[in-house]
């Protein structure tokens, strides 16, 4: 059979995913090396799923560290999680890999495996086999009934808010593709590095009446908001939290247009009832998470605020419809 | 961002694969459209995880009928769930595309979607990316605590018995690459449109005492299960039930070892005390399946009953270990 000829090369790297027995409380009841994982979920919670698939060449780029490669494929991922308020469970792995380099696969573990760790996830299964490199991660994830942030809940009157700072995703690849290659510059990080806001998900729960992650840009990722709960919203461009490091790399315009229209920002986007916020700031605050007001729904659908030449984010959200996920 | 320009053209796809609202009783609280999907898991009841990716050219001939495609990537992922006795009850799929041709994607969904309403499995998440193509497919059942067929529950005595019959994927694949390509054929529908063995699974709960999905071949799948139970085994090469035509196909010889190293059967291979056969074989009656004794687990670690020459799943086993799945 095709697939068995992969097995005496790519059984070699299994090792660099076989999983540490599970910690005790990682609700696993049988981990790999049977034909499924067992998993004890929690009671009375709902289970949080989510997958995404980086392909080499179109989400990161080819040549960008493995460590980031790694790392950034299990946060994509984590970042939808982040944006339901569940708390991080578990996650599959299915690595398509064009070759068995040990040294890209041991960066590769060690920043899927770090960032897992650094969450609180345990890697439960996966599958590795031969082709154009790609990753597709399945997260799973927790939280109580009728608690999820979703992105249906947002209602006339309610703050529209972001977590962190915008457009240091779109800032780190123009540097990327202007041959910056220290990750210890913000920008580089923000783009290859990024963080979900796992703990700030959780920490909104109750206050926050929406929210969505921002991983196609602010507008588009805001549109998909408004139409899921019904409303329109007037946005305050000049209020927008720039990433560090934005305006110097590509000038005030830019970083407008960044912080607008560029993607990969893995923040949270939230919609806030007023009288939440000094709540949600104070949480956030705990997490030393800025959150930033750049707007307001209203009932009147559309969006206004923004300037036409700036547009060309919301522009694609209404040519494109509610994204491309089945 | 480089994901950006790959919506316009996939969203077009995603009416594809947006799924119809879940039924009333397929666990789904809140469906597709969000972050995450939310789902009910049953309570009191383990989740049975595992996920296994398609490559075109790899896993299956890249110019394979869509239908097939769509439904043997679900099919080998469920047979793992069956080789665990679980109850199946969602998938999620990264699907991944060099191009979005309307034939094939209207061709895949269908055959996806027809095992998948089979099953009773619902598509709950997935994600579409541009690349070389691949599917990645996710699946979750459910299983009663310590009710799963795991790999490690065989003991010496215990019989060796498979489902259905064996060969059919590897004298499938020769036939197509003869260039037969009617699928009426039962060869090629055994290698194109495998079934997993979910109701099979679930009505050996309780009888059988280990289990595994035959995928990478009989001898290298008996040596997993042989090793995870601590245990050798006898079998009789004569005993093997063949697939219909594969005699016909391959010869005598070659039909022997297709039924003893050939991959992607995805038969169910089983532990039973011999107390348990007559009703094991009752039940597997009522689904319409043969159950076929082929050996004997024993005391002492090995294979025996085996000839050398035909030993190559074997050999392949013990030079590579317990597989690749991390």
């Amino acid at each position: 059979m095709p697939s068995q000829s992969q097995h005496s090369e790519f059984g070699l790297i299994a090792r660099y995913f076989t999983p540490s027995p599970p910690e005790p409380d990682a609700g696993v009841a049988l981990g790999v090396g049977d034909d499924c994982t067992l998993l004890d979920p929690a009671a009375g919670r709902q289970l949080a799923v989510s997958v995404d698939t980086s392909v080499a060449g179109v989400h990161y780029p080819a040549e960008a560290p493995a460590e980031a490669v790694g790392h950034r494929a299990l946060a994509v991922s984590l970042s939808d999680l982040a944006a339901m308020g569940a708390r991080a469970r578990w996650c599959l792995m299915a690595l398509t890999l064009e070759e068995a380099d040990e040294a890209w696969l041991d960066g590769f573990s060690r920043g899927f495996r770090g960032l897992a760790e650094a969450c609180g996830v345990a890697l439960v299964g996966g599958d590795v086999t031969r082709g154009a490199t790609s990753i597709g991660v399945t997260v799973m994830g927790e939280v109580a009934p009728e608690a999820a942030l979703t992105r249906h809940g947002g209602r006339a009157g309610d703050l529209v808010a972001v977590t962190g700072a915008l457009g240091g995703g779109a800032g780190g690849l123009a540097l990327w593709q202007r041959g910056e290659r220290d990750l210890a510059r913000p920008l580089l990080e923000r783009y290859l590095l990024p963080q979900p806001r796992l703990t700030a998900g959780q920490a909104l729960v109750g206050l926050a009446t929406a929210a969505i992650d921002i991983s196609d840009g602010l507008l588009a990722d805001l549109g998909h908001l408004l139409e899921r709960s019904g409303v329109g919203a007037v946005l305050d461009p000049e209020a927008l939290p720039l990433a560090e490091g934005l305006v110097e790399a590509l000038g005030e315009e830019g970083a407008r247009q960044a912080a607008l229209t560029g993607g990969d920002d893995y923040e949270l986007l939230l919609a806030l009832p007023a009288g939440n916020l000094d709540e949600a700031r104070a949480r956030l605050a705990a997490l030393g998470l800025p959150l930033t007001v750049i707007g307001r729904l209203e009932v009147e659908p559309g969006l206004r605020g923004v300037p036409a030449a700036d547009r060309r984010g919301w522009q694609r959200f209404l040519t494109e419809g509610p994204g491309d996920e089945p």
